[in-house]
């Protein structure tokens, strides 16, 4: 029998095992000891079950940790359908968190995944050595295509391989969608033929949820490079749509705007490893984005590791970039590939615009940086002949890693 | 200058005033004091403004209430982009929960609210004096039409304004969306020949987001009542979507699954009164369900009146149902009369179906506690002549209300 397996955290439950037994069957066939013999035959292949139920003490609280499956045949193989059975009223009830969910073969086979992944994009750059690199526009409102025009080439010149608007910029008089993606292509383009270094956009699909669909076709004929998406204002359903919409087939970024709401609890909510990690991947997310373990914005570091696991971790469905965000600047460069790996995104805004030389020494700053970085170089040693290194971390430091 | 304005709460934040100044700019114009004359002359329609700043100690901790203005002008007038704009970054930004959001009139204009509300609902009904009265279908996976079809006959005899399908019910082979539509009208007009009462038959709208619409339309032609939806696993603008069109026209009944996930926590997250109060309401739900300060599932008193309190204050746009659900049986009708008012629906599940009379039962003994309380008798005093609230009272106990 096909199950989907949800693993809970509880909080002050001063009985697990008889809460979890009340989940198993009350989010599926409601009740079951006093059912007749024929009726719980009829039943069976319905019914809930307790798979675990681990205590856990720490000195502060009791813990427990429950994992309960349900039978996939209850169901439809969507993730409203999912989410309103696994923790539908069941967020509702106390202080309980769900921490994962495991879909088996079957079940996982309905979700569609990145259409790139990690391999698709590395392609379209022909970059399969390193870290990709992105940076961020900054302070767009009320600014003209100009602006966003000189921004974007200021970016590009300095190496970068992504760079996305700003999450908050939506459909506006002075920088329209379709406009930010023709000018974008232009001065992108003017920067491969001059430089040879390829950078993609990733412009910001937003307004009515049933228009998304339109908009991004519309963006994909005008040659729009990926879309940036704030799935949680939206739902991960609509992410998914998206996805496997073959007339759109563009990369999806995934931005954690609002998620917080959900996961910044540490005794309620959805965990950042499944909602970030598995559920934006499965849904089709290319990109996801999240609070770096570094910044201000930050996320304890276990955390940040978790999302990027379940987003690269082997699997039948294709790897996303993690892209941890926030507070992101070249002296960095050495934790994050020895905490990501160079699968991974590093991500900048302030760490690319707020360099000396503009944002294109930031560019430049972040891929001297990462070249040092993969040769066994310290940054301090590359900063003697690289420039813009050099002014990154004179301005904001280093955290050099040294091998034992 | 027409602005939405956002209330947070905050803890542990050492410099509220700083924070406050951070948001409104970090959220807006990126930087401010270092902008040259002109562009702040180009950029001041795009500033935030901090409107207030509130210390407030407790105890255990340092609270403080922030509200923020941000320029209507910055944002496109759906709620994906207004939840990114005012929490979508910030959501991830340490201690912080968004507990109101204040619309102005020009923006308010926007949403539609609900279609029918509560004097449309109770046109539909011919039922103007008195809270009215909803009960759930109970342990229907696995179960064929048949069993559907005799449990509505049975609830529907007992006087229920409502019955609502189980939110865990999807398509299915054995009770399909339409087929559950058609034989519930053919089921409820029978009731109605019969006994002159008539019931509304709330079914629950499910599957991928972009099929919803179709789905809600067919539903409409084949002459179902109500919608029931799960608005947390999609979205805010799915709902808001289904209440625009005008070939579905169906009152929305909000099921609050998932939402815990999102309120529950005191420091993170969105506050009851706003999500599954005012949004809904803007976003066009006739009726919220949300967990009653009675049951075993909980909300503490004063949130499930602040949801009450959004859902039915007036405004230019309709009010709107509060349903309190959980725990719920006719000896808490004093309680629920006095807190919710007759404006209200009273739902229940195991309090109908557990009577020892069945939902026939059920149904009868809150439709007499009802009419006593109304009539200002006591329960106990209804109890001597009718004879399932007496068995009502036996079985679950009763909490009067006396007036001081």
């Amino acid at each position: 029998m096909s199950e989907l397996i949800a693993t809970y955290l509880l909080h002050d439950e001063k009985n697990p095992d008889k809460k979890a037994e009340e989940i198993a069957l009350g989010l599926t066939v409601g009740s079951w000891t006093n059912l007749p013999e024929l009726e719980q035959n009829q039943l069976q292949k319905h019914k809930g079950r307790v798979v675990s139920i681990k205590g856990a003490h720490s000195e502060k609280e009791e813990q427990a940790l429950i994992s309960i499956a349900y039978p996939t045949l209850n169901f439809s193989t969507d993730l409203p359908a999912i989410l309103t059975t696994v923790f539908g009223k069941l967020s509702l009830d106390g202080k309980i968190r769900l921490l994962d969910l495991q879909f088996d073969h079957g079940l996982k086979k309905q979700f569609p995944g990145p259409r790139y992944g990690i391999e698709g994009l590395r392609r379209k750059l022909g970059v399969y050595d390193r870290p990709l690199l992105m940076s961020i526009f900054k302070g767009v409102l009320g600014k003209d295509l100009d602006f966003l025009a000189k921004q974007l080439k200021q970016q590009a010149l300095g190496g970068v391989d992504f760079v996305k608007d700003d999450e908050i910029l939506f459909e506006n008089e002075l920088t329209p969608f379709e406009k930010r993606i023709a000018e974008g292509k232009k001065v992108l383009q003017e920067v491969y033929n001059q430089t040879g270094q390829r950078t993609l956009y990733a412009v910001n699909l937003t307004g009515r949820t049933s228009k998304l669909k339109d908009q991004a076709r519309k963006a994909a004929e005008l040659g729009a490079d990926l879309l940036l998406f704030n799935v949680f204002s939206y739902g991960l359903d609509v992410l998914q749509e998206l996805r496997e919409d073959d007339e759109i087939a563009l990369p999806l970024m995934a931005h954690p705007a609002v998620s917080g709401a959900l996961t910044s609890s540490s005794h309620y909510g959805i965990s950042h490893s499944l909602l970030l990690g598995k559920l934006l991947r499965y849904a089709g997310a290319d990109l996801a984005l999240f609070p770096s373990p570094y910044g201000t914005v930050a996320l304890e570091k276990d955390k940040a590791l978790s999302i990027a696991n379940e987003l690269t971790r082997k699997d039948s469905i294709k790897q996303a970039f993690p892209v941890p965000s926030a507070g992101i600047h070249p002296g960095l460069i050495p934790l994050l590939i020895r905490d990501f790996g160079i699968d991974s995104v590093i991500n900048a805004g302030g760490g690319v615009h707020g360099h000396p030389d503009g944002a294109r020494g930031g560019g430049l700053a972040f891929r001297q940086a990462i070249e040092a970085n993969l040769k066994g170089k310290s940054l301090a040693d590359a900063a003697k002949s690289d420039i813009e290194l050099k002014k990154a971390l004179q301005l904001w430091g280093s955290a050099e890693v040294y091998t034992k």
